[in-house]
């Protein structure tokens, strides 16, 4: 069965890349007109994206491309991350979708908070009841099926502000930077957080990086043969690797196995990743991306729960990287606010 | 320190890149006399794998190149792996190099007993022993000394039959296949049992393979700001994730995500990889390496210790993978066998 269906979407995916090609073949041309990054607004930032570019790629601090490595954080850098992490919104809606299998949860915590949509009986449930969801949506199923799951989510959800697929809350202007960045020989990857199966059934066709390029954390998976006779790999309840603050530039080293020279990210949890690359030798970019637009999408720093901008903040000062103000900065933040027809690319 | 040694590194591996680009770029002018796989005998193996690359990379099974991926074990398929894995003579000559700083090594086992190379008390130290030499070689200085300890081993070490540097006991032929599968849009992997930072520093210039596309054994490492001030990340003596046996599709779906369409291997610990690559949808190439050749490299399979080539053989007949014989399908096994200055490729 998983065969059929994974074929399926196999098929689905090539076809949307062919798409994909066809928008960026669209988009290279648009370039060609417009200059690199025409969603960014001119001045001191995407001036020194541009400039940095110019002088690894080619210039005084030139970089050989088989070391041109660029990360970016996911939630927050790449995509929204307000108001709550979409991986969360994804498991709430996986317990709603399971729900009618499961009619004692009608009656059980932390169950019967999601499904009432219960935000108090919910945080009374603790760290305890939100991984209990997590482990009840991410686990106890092979990894074919939780890929399945999440391609459904993204073609169906919507969020809850913008009434748009998550995978349309995508930021036009990182688009165009790893574009730009693709085209001047860098490999981009991500380093999030977020779970790494969570990711990759999106990554390629949404921001053009393929599955082995996305640094996630991740859960034990065990190899087994199957009642069928089939070879799968069963998720398990279990945490493997939490790629988060000090955890980045570990999954980094794990992962890509070689230090970037480029890192995008707009937490404390990015710290770590950022203070890694930095500590290269030549030329590094370190960029944050700082959320001071609440009337195109959401403003907070210091103090905010999800995305909590403080220590990193205050070393990007001291150090003087670059600090995206997405407000400022950003002619748009995303691709639907120019009447696209909302093909997530 | 770390940083000027690193900058070295970095520049000298750049050297070595642009040596090995001209040298393959003689290689691919060799291809266009000699045709592809010129270290291979004509027969049905070289067949079914120039014919499986025709098929899938324009003919009547096609596959995206996004999805042409080839993973292939290390040892004993890439490389040598005989009298002992290589990995562990790197941590015998480890111990020798740092026996100076160790006088106390001269009478505490299992030290002594390396120092001594007296394997009978080696063995008696057993596993514990054995793990203790791996911590105290692998474990407990910063990711980037270690590096620069396996790049001065693979400059100085001496295999002790081939009395050649340990990079240079690699198969000509397989190099050609890495080659060959790139040339035809594959992206091809390392997926071994290996410490992924033990062959890191080595496997882009050995093989054409970059940091990115190494999976292996790992241990744990931690994120630290050093006494330098400078962020670093130390190798502790924990063991994070074995990739071997039902660990490489593990490890298979952590570090790439995308099941892959040709898997080669040459023992047990490959033959869950090989279910796993063999069981996707469309077209597949399974290969075994077997180790036929006691003149040119070794002859073993059922019975040895190393590289056990027993229930992946049953498996491999049982279903028509291709077994590479390699007294009879490889012309050369070694480059330097046919006069080559040395020089690892």
């Amino acid at each position: 069965m998983f065969v059929s269906v994974t074929s399926a979407v196999r098929r689905g995916l090539w076809i949307g890349l062919i798409a994909v090609e066809v928008v960026a073949f669209s988009c290279a041309a648009a370039f060609a007109q417009a200059g690199p990054l025409p969603s960014w607004n001119d001045g001191p930032v995407k001036t020194s994206i541009v400039d940095f570019v110019a002088r690894v790629s080619g210039g005084a601090d030139f970089v050989p491309p088989a070391e041109r490595i660029a990360v970016f954080d996911n939630d927050g850098t790449l995509w929204c991350e307000q108001p709550v992490y979409f991986q969360v919104a994804f498991a709430f809606d996986r317990i709603k979708a399971m729900a009618a299998q499961h009619p004692e949860w009608k009656t059980t915590q932390p169950f019967k908070a999601v499904l009432d949509k219960d935000m108090k009986a919910l945080a009374a449930s603790g760290e305890k009841g939100l991984l209990q969801i997590l482990a009840t949506t991410h686990a106890g199923m092979a990894t074919d099926e939780f890929s399945k799951a999440v391609g459904e989510w993204t073609a169906t959800a919507r969020h809850p502000r913008f009434n748009r697929p998550y995978t349309e809350l995508v930021y036009q202007p990182m688009l165009e930077l790893l574009a730009y960045l693709r085209a001047n020989g860098f490999k981009t990857f991500i380093v999030s957080g977020g779970g790494v199966e969570f990711m990759r059934p999106w990554t390629e066709k949404t921001y053009g990086i393929p599955p082995e390029q996305v640094v996630g954390s991740s859960g034990v998976v065990k190899f087994e043969i199957n009642a069928a006779g089939q070879p799968e790999l069963l998720k398990l309840a279990k945490v493997e690797f939490v790629d988060d603050g000090p955890g980045k530039p570990a999954g980094i080293n794990r992962f890509i196995g070689r230090r970037p020279i480029v890192a995008f990210g707009n937490s404390d949890g990015d710290l770590q990743m950022l203070q890694w690359t930095a500590a290269g030798p030549g030329a590094r970019f370190l960029g944050i991306v700082h959320h001071t637009d609440a009337q195109r999408e959401y403003a907070y720093d210091r103090q905010s729960k999800i995305g909590k901008l403080d220590k990193a903040w205050d070393e990007a000062v001291q150090r003087g990287w670059t600090v995206v103000d997405m407000a400022k900065d950003w002619k748009t933040v995303f691709a639907f606010e120019r009447g696209s027809t909302g093909a997530s690319q």
